[in-house]
């Protein structure tokens, strides 16, 4: 029986790693084989240059930031298995774990497998993911490559408007493409980016693919009242449009919202189920940042170590 | 006036200032000078090899860590001013920040000034900081020189316990030393604690002094009944005597608990005073890492942010 599984491979799960094996756990992590349709190491993988990961003044790849915590997470003796965790069943403690390989007992359960931010999936998009195209604002919106040039963000909520807001002060303008012909947003941030100079509503139009060269120059919309479709000039393109969590394989056993985001106890990562804990972005739709999800996964080890101590099995 | 002051200058603080450098919100940080008696960059100046801050597989230095963390800040465009803040009038927005030097409107505050961990202050005990006295059992206790040695713990709270307990899965045998014939601690991990066959509570003693050549090799205890002197070997003493947070400088302005840490709306960074932020040590208790505190410090900033969006000055 393993005292601690940790489900996922982003900051969140190898930062749990770390600690776990600091704390002499001996844990067990499974950072899946392409599960949620992405690479060991999570959606930092699909990202270019990280610069607001606080350590790297010069900034640090996604993927060779993953990797590093991989090998940290080796190093302070974190078991690493390429499986892909298909169920886990916590009707009762131990816990068992199930992969496609067999299944293993566990003490304590740390969830980290992350969310996948939603695409539009536009015919051209993968030539231009992240030669233009992001689906994090607060991410990429500081790029150079982006500065007073023109920018589009696709989405109608909250989330939306708070990257248009924040792409304002970079980009020429930004244009919100939005397919209804209102916002979901608050009335105060609609407010706002009704009122930004620099913002402007396309309503009623939907994205319908992309153009460029080396890197994104156009977008291309269809006004879905009269059908027309135009190019529209556009060097950065943020999808605002939510986020999947990667929580089927959990079967409602935990309380989600929604959404399908994990609910903990605030201020913790403490899970409805006693003994399994959610850390990073599969319980986060509001940061989800990188350095947050590693926060979370150290609180997550430090609770699952002080929950054996109190409920030894 | 600044849009945003962070005071501080560990990994709150340089973290916040990332972000909010990159949210082009021009932050002004100030790092202080001895503020709170100790260097820029805060406790992680006091520590030798950080082995748990995720990102660095062979560990890094703790003053190389917030050089660099300071380099990112400053690459990202935040002004770092070396002034330690006097006081903050935060009964109106804008905010009145004042150093010795001068004083500085804000429309909002992040506070990430941390904790000072509380030391006996015995006689010899600076020459061996950092060579076998730590006041983090989390962050050290699984430094090989720890490994089978005699550990001792100094305290009589759940935090004491926690980390004898943490401690037990690494040294031949772990000492709490407390100065009374009872524990503070709840009566749970009490009996946790008694229960271990690898530790045990030296009760009624203080420390008095330590010694060593190289690193430590005993401490000088003092039987406060008999009076009686005694050296014991121990080769990693642990403080868990508490934290200090260095919130004397706000005159109270901000709810605080008992010891003075500030109280955030749980899950954010939010304050009692609507505008001021505060992340990092200086409203943790629990987890006090430098990527927990790194965390908040970007929760901090991206709340900011959304604050001035939604209620502009």
């Amino acid at each position: 029986m393993k005292k601690v599984v940790i489900i996922g491979s982003g900051p969140a799960g190898h930062t749990a790693g770390i600690y776990a094996a600091r704390a002499g756990l001996e844990p067990l992590l499974y950072e899946g084989w392409m599960a949620g349709g992405i690479a060991p190491g999570g959606q930092l993988t699909t990202t270019g240059t990280v610069e607001n990961f606080p350590g790297f003044p010069e900034g640090v790849g996604g993927t060779e930031l993953t990797m590093m915590m991989r090998a940290q997470s080796v190093n302070a003796g974190v078991e690493v298995l390429t499986e892909t965790v298909e169920s886990v069943d916590m009707s009762k403690r131990p816990f068992t774990v199930k992969t496609s390989e067999g299944e293993v007992e566990a003490e304590t359960v740390i969830v980290a497998t992350g969310a996948i931010a939603r695409r539009m999936r536009v015919p051209h998009e993968d030539d231009f993911w992240q030669r233009g195209i992001s689906a994090c604002a607060v991410c990429d919106g500081a790029l150079p490559v982006f500065r007073d040039q023109p920018l589009v963000v696709i989405g109608g909520g909250d989330s939306a408007m708070e990257e248009a807001m924040h792409l304002s002060k970079f980009g020429s303008k930004v244009y919100i493409v939005h397919r209804r012909d209102e916002l979901r947003a608050s009335k105060a941030m609609q407010d706002r980016v009704l009122a930004n100079p620099k913002i402007e509503v396309l309503w009623s139009t939907t994205l319908i693919d992309v153009k460029g060269d080396s890197a994104l120059t156009h977008v291309v919309l269809k006004d879905v009242k009269t059908g027309k479709e135009f190019d529209h000039e556009a060097k950065g393109l943020f999808y605002a449009i939510g986020h999947n969590p990667n929580t089927g394989f959990l079967n409602g056993q935990l309380e989600m919202d929604s959404d399908g985001y994990i609910i903990t106890e605030k201020g913790t990562t403490k899970t409805s189920v006693a003994g399994v804990f959610a850390a990073g972005d599969v319980q986060d739709k509001t940061y989800r940042q990188a350095i947050t999800s590693a926060g979370t996964g150290c609180m997550a080890a430090l609770e699952a170590e002080k929950y054996m101590n109190e409920n030894p099995l």
